[in-house]
């Protein structure tokens, strides 16, 4: 069994991107510029839109942090975007979810820039992924891929089952897992609340990807010797010998599930970090699209 | 067993789109214009285009047949493309393909105002359908959600297995399948030409939907009892015995395997005749659309 260790590999990531910057600044070109925007105060917000930001000045981008108090109005945010549209010094930029309940987040979605929408949630981004376009890819599928090709995980031809239909996991991971290349090309299958015999799925599966949110869902005995998994369960769990008083697990049961498989992700340390090196990743390329643009 | 008639459906949806149509009329409001681009002089496209003319006619829309010579660049079609986008009369509206090798088809879909894209293949429009969003969904795909529609078939919780990965067919089918709602909330497993255990895999389903091309390919031992059979295969196979020398086959062994499915579509008279009745459904969409933005 192989550890699928993410936050070793974001910090690969990272690293390389921050010796491109280097190499950027040593020709005097413009770093990736990344905008994000916060409304209200959610501290969970807070906290992700810092670690994005922390990020981009570890890698040497530069980054903009626009905070909007929570009774910004749809207008006044549509204004916003607008602005970060055309700001020609912004390279991508992220409204940061959930938005308060005024806020219209379809609406929001829909006007930013597909070219800057390094978030990937943009329908025509989407549409592009599904039709095997070049495009910005969601950050967290986008780092199962990177996972399983810097581990060089065999997808082709094998079964991805996929739990869970998510917008921003679960529906997009389905699509890429069955794109033409690699890591692609497996057959998918995409089960979720309404999906039958779902243990009976799964025990067939050669690659898992569960983002359901509920801890120890996939047991050892639910799982073929020698399965891929990756797990993108998040769930805060009350524990009171840590500091936070909590602690975040996954969906699979780790101990027991790890014996039978030939790679897993934990949590944390597995998807979780891969997210932000991902974004950054997709901040690079729109630098690269805007300067051939200009 | 019960036969999926498209021929009967496709000709119940062109009387309720022409009913429409004269109230439009007796209203005294704009009826809907389609309008079909096609270069060059490919018989079977010139085919397909003039019955959807032809269909246009019969349910009372205005139509615009554009013919462009074999020779026209990428230029000259753009120009026309940004004509028909600006044009206020006209609705909706598809450029017939294939298009002749001087000419980047991806460039000319991309193109297309996605709230004139009829055909549904933008990214923008493919985006907003695999996101849940209300869109033109592609001819052939719709006219399998309506037949499964008007007859009732239940595919909740079901496993819907597709057969093929195509843009237009394969891939969208396997989004709309898994969707929220009815038809949808499938649980769908997507296979291609890497699939391993094919034969294994379709014995598990309850729905099979099958876009290959390969007659025959689908036969009765492969089929569960009782499965509802999607045949999306267009093949023509030569047959002396008909005027024109051959014949249009499925992938079904329809003989046999009807004799154990609960549903299944003809070959011809199934999914066919369904495409142009959807696409005037979408041209019918499309001008509300218009007439909400006006």
């Amino acid at each position: 069994m192989k550890v699928l260790d993410g936050k070793k590999i974001s910090n690969d990531i990272k690293n390389e991107i921050a010796a491109e910057v280097d190499k950027m600044k040593s020709n005097e070109e413009k770093v990736p510029h990344l905008a994000a925007v916060i409304v209200g105060n959610d501290g969970a917000s807070l906290t992700y839109v810092g670690s994005k930001v922390r990020a981009c000045e570890r890698v040497g981008f530069e980054s903009t942090l626009v905070k909007m108090p929570s009774t910004t109005s749809e207008v006044e945010l549509l204004q916003k975007i607008k602005e970060l549209n055309e700001n020609d010094a912004i390279d991508g930029f992220i409204v940061q979810l959930p938005l308060p309940p005024q806020i219209d987040t379809q609406k929001i979605l829909m006007a930013i820039d597909p070219d800057k929408d390094v978030d990937g949630f943009h329908p025509t981004n989407f549409g592009k992924m599904a039709l095997d376009m070049s495009t910005f890819i969601p950050a967290t599928p986008f780092g199962i891929l990177e996972l399983l090709e810097r581990y060089e995980v065999d997808t082709k031809g094998k079964h991805t089952v996929v739990v869970g239909r998510s917008h921003i996991v679960g529906r997009p991971m389905s699509i890429l897992m069955g794109r033409r290349g690699w890591p692609g090309n497996s057959t998918v299958t995409l089960t979720h609340s309404h999906t039958k015999n779902i243990t009976q799925i799964i025990s067939q599966a050669d690659i898992i990807i569960t983002a359901l949110g509920t801890p120890n869902f996939l047991k050892a005995e639910m799982v073929k010797d020698d399965a891929v998994v990756i797990d993108v369960g998040i769930t805060r769990v009350a524990d009171e010998t840590r500091e936070k008083g909590y602690r975040i697990v996954g969906d699979v049961d780790f101990e027991n599930v790890s014996k039978k498989v030939s790679y897993i992700t934990p949590v944390p340390g597995g998807v979780g970090p891969m997210t932000i090196a991902m974004l950054l990743k997709n901040t690079l390329l729109a630098r690269e699209r805007h300067r051939l643009k200009a």
